[in-house]
């Protein structure tokens, strides 16, 4: 049979844990006849040629784009331009091009200040999981299964191109939904950005402190769940912090003063305060939890 | 063999996770004869029979205490002192009194107030140890295994007591360190109390936006384990808020002040800054995290 969504070529440029699992995801769903792996670690890309992730490697992208009818880009967002411009030259009209980018209109940004007109081929693309951890070694296979992808069509996405985009991620087990850019960028800052940066920020106010290894002896088990976050990648999170700033800092200010009044509830004994902000949260979370078990 | 640390009747009041998991753990360490559960909903005192977490049941505390070499108090720290009082008149000069509480000067400051002079008994304790549940359903044996128990021994305690106490939470697998009172409470600010305000109050935010149900829909794995102790009980951690208040309350603000710099960094496109905090962080986090496989 003749699947018009199977994939030929696939070019994945940045082969790490995110761009890792989706080929490997396709490979095991029979959805790639080949895989193209280009990024700039020469010995990181060895390492997926043996783990069988990738099938041959390119490390020029400008070459590695060539003869390839998807493109997926999976490399930090401060790299996204670059990438852009390095592959402009020699893409192909008829490819599709897609990135996993945990923002949305930076990435846009960084293909129109490439690109003269977007173009048609051109799905930007977000799926809505990952581990703490990074690096090829790291991918797996069942990474996107019943988890959520979000694509974010420019206007000028052709429907080809979002249908192969759409039937590549469901052949991983994804959801996929389709969401306006911005929304996009105001939901994952309140999701996902933030959350990191009050991970990150705890942990490294705790280690300024002088008694900062006693501190984390005596941690538990909730701290270590809720700081489990802060040991993703710093590059990463500082190109995403970068490019969803607006959002993020408007939350960061928002929730900085939430604080300032919750400490003053406590100071002042305001139990009312304190009973309503916990069990509100507990509700959020208990209803939260349950329509997460799938 | 004739055990001077074995228990003959331990009096346990509050029969839920933290009471329950104790008590199971020292019935299968066969450190234990008798377990007295007392508690103010009879029900859940009848499931703890059932379940084979207590022995008999006993509602009324002054009654509960009679004939115990042992009484742990493991209610909420708002019920304290309540619970001193009704046991002060019939506890014995020779029991050991210990509680459970995550905040201890408060513990303390409740027994002052009830006893003339604090018994030779009373050591505060706190195992660190726990999870986002409640109730005797949710108790184990093994929760307190590998884990640490810190005591803060008043100047009133009697070695013996304080030996004792030691003995019952070291057949239950924990690692006993002791504490002064005040550095215990910093501590705990620090790393279980502030954690859970942020938790508390980010879930809550949330929960407040009008696309609140969208916004948990599109989150990730990350933000499951983020938030998983805003599912914490909201009465216990309104009792530990301000038990706790003053050490809290300084943490927060502080905190709040460092998402400030944060928020500000990220508008003006601060890359060192943002860079360092995140790459300090995860330092920090990666060492607790090797340090923590125990």
């Amino acid at each position: 049979m003749n699947d018009p969504f199977r994939i030929k070529r696939l070019c994945l440029i940045g082969v790490g844990l995110i761009g890792g699992s989706l080929v490997r995801a396709l490979r095991k769903a029979n959805a790639v006849d080949e895989i193209v792996g280009c990024g700039r670690q020469r010995a990181s890309l060895e390492t997926a040629v043996k783990l069988g992730v990738i099938d041959r490697i390119e490390q020029d992208p400008a070459k590695a784009v060539v003869g390839a009818d998807m493109v997926v880009l999976a490399v930090p967002l401060g790299a996204m331009q670059a990438v852009f411009a390095a592959i402009a030259p020699t893409l192909s009209a008829e490819v599709v091009l897609t990135d996993v980018g945990s923002a949305k209109a930076s990435v846009v940004e960084a293909a129109k200040n490439v690109f003269t007109e977007l173009p048609a081929g051109f799905v930007p693309g977000h799926p809505i999981a990952g581990t703490e951890k990074s690096g090829v070694e790291a991918s797996f296979a069942e990474l996107f299964a019943g988890r959520r992808v979000i694509l974010t069509p420019t206007a000028q996405s052709s429907e080809n191109a979002i249908a192969r985009t759409r039937a590549m991620w469901r052949a991983c087990g994804a959801q996929v939904v389709e969401m306006d850019i911005a929304h996009h960028d105001a939901v994952l800052a309140a999701t996902s950005h933030l959350p990191h940066m009050l991970a990150y920020s705890l942990v490294e106010m705790l280690a300024r402190r002088d008694d900062s290894e006693e501190i984390f002896d005596y941690a538990a088990g909730g701290f270590r769940d809720f700081t489990r976050i802060a040991s993703s990648d710093p590059t990463m999170w500082h190109d995403i912090a970068l490019a969803n700033r607006d959002a993020l800092a408007s939350l960061l200010e928002q929730f900085s003063v939430d604080l300032q009044k919750l400490a003053a509830a406590a100071r002042e004994g305001d139990s009312d305060y304190l009973k309503n902000i916990f069990t509100r949260a507990k509700q959020a979370r208990d209803r939260y939890e349950k329509k997460d078990r799938r």
